[in-house]
């Protein structure tokens, strides 16, 4: 059985995320999803849904098997313990593949990195354009 | 064989669009989603994420079968073909469903309206709410 594991924050839930997981599912058997802690999202703006929504969201698709919320403070703690086969990185996650393979390899984390290059070219595919388009739309008026 | 039917925007997608569609699956065998049309939705503010991406996440969750866009012009053409056994309203969407079963039963659809009480109470799960929210965060702010 291979497992692959993907992570990654999941506000604002769009069809980006959606086809990241489906493509990350096409490669094993078992998808398990990692959905980061509010706490831990530093690189970009703080999520505007709450961990515990964005993790029911990620639950609720047919493409995941499991979803679970990352660890708080060691974020490899967690792979360490699913022991993944392939963990898959979105087309916009940027971490160097090689540099992170060779950590988990020091932590006795035998995983291969792959990449999903899969983009979905809709018009509202990441949260930041969903945001961008809210602001756009209801500036200055009221909700 | 039970054929559930449900109906909505899904702006936004949310638990409270997940638990309504999840209780909607369990009344029958087999649950159709039909997504609103931007042109047709009259009653709120317009949609922010355009009908086909609402189409594609509502057709990616597991609770959901099959997701069709509706009918532009004859709301109820599309249920005429559909020939629902049930019709699930969800706890705030306000028809009246003695008129609507009537309305229905007149133009031969005799499908049940069942209305789905659940409501997740959590705290982002109205479109609005995550718009306010939005709105609120990023005031004067750049994106």
């Amino acid at each position: 059985m291979t497992r692959v594991v993907a992570t990654g924050t999941f506000d604002l839930l769009h069809p980006g995320h959606v086809l990241y997981l489906e493509k990350s599912r096409e490669l094993g058997d078992e998808l398990v999803v990692i959905v980061a802690r509010d706490i831990n999202v530093r690189h970009k703006p703080k999520p505007i849904v709450p961990e515990s929504q964005r993790l029911k969201m990620v639950q609720s698709l047919k493409a995941v098997d499991r979803a679970v919320l990352g660890e708080e403070k060691d974020i490899f703690q967690l792979i360490e313990r699913l022991q993944p086969d392939i963990i898959t990185l979105g087309y916009d996650q940027h971490f160097d593949p090689a540099a992170l393979e060779a950590e988990l390899f020091s932590r006795g984390i035998h995983a291969q990195i792959v990449r999903v290059e899969a983009n979905d070219p809709c018009t509202l595919c990441s949260s930041r354009q969903i945001v961008a388009k809210i602001l756009e739309r209801f500036r200055g008026r009221r909700v």
